[in-house]
């Protein structure tokens, strides 16, 4: 039973993420879906983009939290549109709510459109958002098993970001088990290295996500 | 509709959770339940509890994971009584699987059960374990804006763990914010900072935990 009810909802979600997906199609959108564990830095990954630029591409981003506008004020405070989702408490972003978002959003004037999921390492996994590519996000303080006790996300994800690599010294964080971890789930799956407040691979972040615009997808830019 | 069958779901939770509790107070066991994102150091903060031992009180562990029994081996090197649940990609650990659980430990020669849930925020918050006590685990290195945007966890929890204080010199977390967060949601509930590798704290983390086990609870210790 409660499988069904679970399936339902899962398939209610593909069925919007359909008409989501065709709105960024009408709008020459390159979306991305950013997933990781609370506090693993994906709003400081969004701001290292912002701080430089990217070649002309414009942003905008979608912020998804239980709770507080907090996030969206971080990003708005380098004028680029964004709007927050609260979830009241939930734990995931649905296709629905990017939906009524969108409304929200000035779209003719977005080339690349970034999500920031609830912070999470599974639910969000299961709800297509209607994304071209999903980037999980690990930082070395979590520890380098997360690729084995959360598979789904590793699965799915079309780069993985090994994120406060400044910290390394700090921590037990073996990066050879953790590399062998995500390509044994995922071989060839890229892996960057990057830490936001010192700079280290933030270049490589930024040449993906420019990677991700395909001709012709980028507007008067 | 799904709101109706969420609230089908928690009920069934919270019947079970009853029986869970009964079976607790016939064997006269204090059950504690650890929330925290994956990676904050809930394993480690009971192999800290472990190494030390508990003035003649007797642990049993019961860890929940999406996949492996990683964290259940490393707490059976320490010769204590340990199950592993894992939840095949689910969020979060249920009274059900609790009670099942209970069948795979000896219960008369258990004084205090570790429950250590899996790595979420948001969804094991809502899910009743039959516990004594919940203690939440915030690491130094995902944020202070942590107790704002997740505050049902620390409305509910018992104790809170601010962990991983030895690397406070290397990142940007404000203790203060924290601090005034999590009161301002639930004045006056215990905070500790901890550092496992370190060593500080660990002595008030287990005089919380020996304070928990109320006179009479302790058999033939």
């Amino acid at each position: 039973m409660k499988v069904d009810v679970v399936q339902k909802i899962l398939k209610a979600n593909d069925d919007i993420a359909k008409w989501v997906r065709a709105k960024f199609d009408e709008y020459e959108i390159v979306c991305i879906n950013m997933i990781s564990a609370p506090g693993s830095g994906k709003t400081s990954l969004i701001e290292s983009v912002l701080k430089q630029g990217l070649l002309g591409v414009r942003i905008g981003v979608i912020e998804g939290d239980p709770e507080t506008t907090r996030d969206a004020e971080r990003i708005a405070k380098y004028e680029v549109p964004v709007v927050q989702i609260n979830t009241a408490g939930g734990c995931h972003l649905e296709s629905q709510l990017v939906l009524q978002a969108l409304d929200k959003l000035p779209l003719d004037e977005i080339d690349l459109l970034i999500i920031e999921n609830v912070g999470n390492l599974v639910c969000p996994v299961g709800f297509d958002l209607g994304e071209n590519s999903r980037v999980a996000v690990v930082s070395v303080t979590e520890g380098q098993d997360k690729p084995f006790k959360y598979p789904r996300l590793f699965q799915t994800a079309n780069i993985v970001i090994l994120n406060k690599v400044d910290l390394l010294p700090y921590v037990p964080f073996d990066v050879n088990e953790f590399t062998q971890g995500v390509h044994a789930i995922q071989p060839g799956v890229p892996i960057l290295h990057v830490s936001c407040t010192r700079g280290d691979g933030v270049s490589n972040w930024v040449d993906w996500l420019v990677g991700q615009i395909v001709p012709g997808n980028k507007k008067n830019a």
